[in-house]
């Protein structure tokens, strides 16, 4: 330990440590060698940098904290424990009991306990998002640290510093091997994010052993290389020196900071630190034993020194409150409007005012086309809804027209250039509705499997971001199998949380954004054709409006025999179908389903009302694969889709290929109806 | 252009530019920009520098080469037709029938041309690998140079070049943007892959404007501190320095080279030249016109001289021709017949003796612990197969234990270190399994979500590389639902030609791998327990070689009343609940389901046997969601799994309160028998 530790210091840096060895030894679980190492840069960093007030932990100015590394989460646990961060209540305000009690230590990775495996957003004030999958905290973090420019730039005209704060993600080295890592960190270097600081733990150690063994490359150099200032801590133990290169990082404009900290993995475990021993299993009771010693430490378990927690209350709780009384004492009426719109997730009145409704119209249009359009009338109702492609923009029609580029210095701007990298653009959004924007992201459908670990995560921590996913099916057609999606729309509906939308045409758009925006509590992802498809005659069809519901009866019959369900650009199929069947004296109905999650929560009677139980001749078509269709249709339901990879050639001739037909499905109707 | 540049090298490149722009123009859709901007490359990287028969297009000891920027198909399709390289027949041996012929450079993205949309292997010889999802054809590249180093390490003791070959891939600014591309480079740079050459063709233009919107970093920089050494190009159209930078690569020891091309995109278009327009859409009749007026070129569609065939004759082929004649006279007896076991995808006889039986154990082992003893029990028999983990190795159980590392200069080794790369390490067995190798991967479960784009493509190329990934349900316990798998056994099963196997035990395990191995064209994904599970006592239920048809009774019962089926470690759930209800009276059949594609590929007479049409009451039980087992059970079936996101807790309180339990098997049994 460096000499000019004090006492408390150190005795508060030996807590967070002692605290992180019992709970993995009391759960049996865990990983402790990361807090043991880390606990003095978390020391440092809360006692004399992190801007917080643990009594408002909502607070929209606070500096954010991001464990990357999730699976050091006793080390947050601990910090927030010692910080006495209080519990936000379910009235959204913070209430006077802890967010996390020691008792809640000593549960750790136990049912219930906010102390889980790995930090859980939601689970406990303090916890900015929900980390474990490697590089997604990271991202998240640059998408954090955008909200704080663009709340700034767009709603802080006098520059009192509302939304100014600082984002400080702990990183590792699998943080930093992981593909989204070094996305993120171009994206930040690029747009030069001198709110962002990354402190990445250099100990060396993987989990196969060393770093050696996979991980040669200059980091500081790369990082340099992206646009980051760089700098080096040779003891993780000398905390003037990490007190230095936090304060540097403040000083920095114009770029991101890259702190890397030379750490010893388990520092203090006489024989397992510095080795992979001591990176994911409990020390064992007797190298706990011998640890302790090493830091002169009492045997007694979760042992809290009262001093310690007067001690964070005197640095870390002070210094919070003083910011925060005078950030409150600052703030406009117009921005606390504001903040609260952004934290109840709240819409303006009137958000939805500017939807247009599109008349009937056979030759009809691409719904990635009525996207645009749908979205570029909600655009300048929801001032901090940002967004934007994956290099696709012209393509996704995903640019708010009306706006600017958000761009190095032009944080005002509202449409985002995430580059070629679908994987942090779903992270960075993560991070931008984590921090109140509503925000969303846009690719090629079949790009979903480079978005899916993030895409994940908002379902998992219930973020209401949307995603624009153009060219929805072979019918993008001459790309070819690589461009097509097949299996992604049952991919997507598998993820437990996520709402996948496909609209039938230009007001079933409409309504798809509906349920998107209204949404607080889910992400939705719109998927949409390249190619046009009719804009149906509602006064011949049912509204668009049944399109919130999830599925709803488009064309029905009297006494129909059969029912042919249908999303996205096959509803024209299904239509042609029934008129062929119909026409043949079978009364046939046609449901449109853009989307099956709306619909399954809708109550029964609902349901059996759009797809009655006596009427067991069905057939979906959709130019997916079958699975998850069955519920529907039954297993001896006919199905008109996709069975294989798709093919290059002009998309007219792969629906006759691949036999996506109103005959194939008039066919498949009639064979349902006399089994 | 150079002013060395001769007459027929110019016409050469000319010939590659307009069959661009003109297969695009009658396609109506495509690429023309970067075929024009690189065609000075390829023309100089193939007459001067690629090893390449074009005769004998399957020689394992050609250089290979990568177009990672698939969009730009028709450079390599007129490289192709150019070259002169035959046909691969269906016997596998070289035709005297062109690859590519002028035809079907003429029918470009059409059906069943083998010039589809992005370069699709398997359609024409000279398509090393499948491209278009940006990031994945690099990745492959580093593949290949693994298999090179690897087979000549492992192969060639006396050095005599049969396995040394380059690899040669042409990069766009979205390769090196994805984080593939960045963890490939990591890996190349990190094993000193001095046989690997990217060619970043660096013209400016990303789709959506000009790539300041959104990619500045130091791109020779950051790939110096990758490892790599680097060169740069200040004009794509100067080949004697394009030649001069080859040469260099192929003289740089113990690093990967990078060359920095600065090109114009779309050159000698004279309205769209260094603009995105001349990027992702045909230049149109009068660009066209006015671009082969630029040129010095007649108005002639498709024109190819003749004196340019003759010209890469005298030269591609001449020196490759050569080249291959040398190396047949030096190859070795032994060397030719492990090639054709390469090549045909030939298991070495006895390949399966050493595949243990598991006696019968209540207590049991965990799949993955089984699957560590059939891996290792399959190893020493086939020495080219390799693999290694995503940083997870022993909790993986991947590793072959009695072999070396795979390392920078210890090249022979068998297990690969990719970090904690899952994205890449998957990307990167694609490209050692086209090059011959038996390639696996290895990772938890619910990362396959960071896998995904590079699994798709394994199955579109039906390459038979297997995934080890373990920790498969919310039976890992503490880490929680970050970790846990909920939807990805529908997932990974909705992707057409992957199979997915979930083996019960561990004699179920061993036909796992039998079934993986045995595989000639498709991938397969071993889905394997952290936590112990019995091993089943085969002389009370059927033998465990039921499992190599996907599905098979277990454990019947006479005039079975209901059937239980289930996957894994849910077996021992439907036994016991099996037992319960025989206990009232009720017979009971259960099915062991570990692949459901497998079970789907048998005949009807077998699947019937196995679930007979006549007994309807059927219940599923799998510790994930719902969707895929419809078909199975039907809509009205009972299913016993998981609706939402798992929990950090014990595994065995998660199974109690996810209610995935005997108990609950039983009631669901009895409500589909009463229904």
């Amino acid at each position: 330990m460096s000499t000019s530790t004090t006492s408390i210091e150190l005795t508060s840096i030996n807590t967070i440590r002692t605290l992180a060895m019992d709970a993995v030894q009391k759960a049996n679980s865990g990983h402790p060698g990361t807090p043991m190492a880390l606990a003095p840069t978390a020391y440092t960093l809360m006692t004399r940098h992190l801007k917080y007030d643990p009594n408002h932990p909502n607070w929209i100015g606070r500096d954010r904290f991001v464990l990357s590394c999730g699976h050091a989460s006793m080390l947050q646990y601990s910090m927030i424990h010692l910080g006495g961060i209080k519990k936000i209540g379910d009235d959204g305000k913070p209430t006077f009991d802890p967010a996390i009690s020691l008792d809640d230590i000593k549960n750790f990775r136990q049912f219930h306990s906010p102390c889980a495996g790995h930090p859980e957003f939601g689970f406990a004030a303090g916890i900015e998002t929900t980390t474990g999958p490697l590089g997604q905290g990271v991202a998240n973090s640059v998408g954090m640290a955008i909200a704080s420019k663009f709340l700034s730039s767009r709603f802080d005209a006098d520059s009192i510093g509302t939304f100014d704060y600082n984002v400080y993600a702990l990183c590792s080295d699998g943080d930093l091997m992981e593909g989204i890592g070094c996305e993120a960190a171009s994206v930040a270097g690029h747009l030069k994010l001198d709110n962002l600081c990354w402190i990445y733990d250099d100990n060396h150690i993987t989990i196969e052993g060393h770093t050696d063994l996979a991980y040669t490359e200059d980091v500081a150099a790369k990082f340099e290389a992206l646009g980051w200032n760089c700098l080096t801590i040779d003891d993780a133990n000398d905390i003037e020196a990490i007190d230095a290169a936090l304060t540097e990082f403040k000083l920095t404009q114009n770029a991101p900071t890259l702190i890397i900290l030379k750490s010893i993995i388990g520092y203090g475990a006489p024989n397992k630190q510095d080795t992979h021993d001591a990176h994911g299993a409990p020390l064992g009771a007797d190298e706990i034993a011998a640890t302790k010693q090493y830091y002169g430490w009492p045997a007694e378990d979760f042992l809290v020194p009262t001093e310690v927690l007067e001690h964070f209350e005197e640095t870390f709780g002070k210094s919070g409150a003083e910011s925060f009384d005078q950030w409150s004492s600052q703030v406009t009426a117009e921005q606390t409007r504001l903040i609260d719109q952004l934290q109840s997730k709240t819409l303006p009145e009137n958000w939805d005012a500017d939807i247009p409704e599109f008349p009937a119209d056979a030759k009809g249009m691409a719904t990635r086309g009525s996207s645009g359009k749908v979205l570029n009338a909600i655009g300048p109702q929801i001032p901090w809804m940002i967004g934007g492609s994956a290099d696709l923009a012209g393509s996704n029609k995903s640019n708010l027209t009306a706006e600017e580029s958000f761009l190095p210095g032009q944080y005002s701007g509202r449409n985002m250039h995430f580059g070629v990298r679908e994987h942090s653009m779903t992270a960075i959004c993560n991070g931008m509705s984590l921090a109140g924007l509503r925000a969303y992201g846009a690719t090629f459908f079949v790009f979903t499997d480079y978005m899916r670990p993030a895409i994940r995560l908002a379902a998992l921590m219930k973020q209401n971001v949307f995603y624009i996913l153009t060219h929805d099916s072979i019918g993008l057609g001459e790309d070819g199998p690589t461009h097509q999606p097949i299996e992604h729309l049952a991919a997507c509906r598998a993820i437990p949380g996520l709402a996948v939308i496909r609209p039938a045409d230009a007001n079933e758009v409409a309504m798809a954004y509906r349920s998107a925006l209204a949404s607080t509590d889910r992400p939705t992802a719109l998927v949409l054709t390249r190619q046009n498809v009719p804009t149906l005659d509602r006064s011949i069809y049912a509204p668009a409006s049944g399109a919130l519901r999830g599925g709803y009866v488009l064309k029905d019959a009297d006494n129909a025999q059969v029912v042919i369900i249908g999303t996205g650009s096959e509803i024209e199929i299904a239509l042609a179908a029934a008129e062929q069947l119909e026409s043949q004296g079978i009364a046939t109905r046609v449901v449109s389903m853009p989307c099956c999650e709306i619909f399954d929560e809708q109550d029964a009677a609902y349901r059996d009302s759009v797809l009655p139980p006596q009427i067991t001749a069905r057939v979906a078509v959709e130019a997916g694969i079958r699975q998850g269709w069955d519920k529907y249709i039954g297993h001896t339901g006919g199905f008109v889709g996709m069975e294989s990879f798709g093919e290059s050639a002009p998309f007219e001739e792969l629906y006759q290929h691949f036999g996506i037909t109103a005959e194939a499905v008039v066919a498949k109707a009639k064979r349902v109806l006399n089994s």
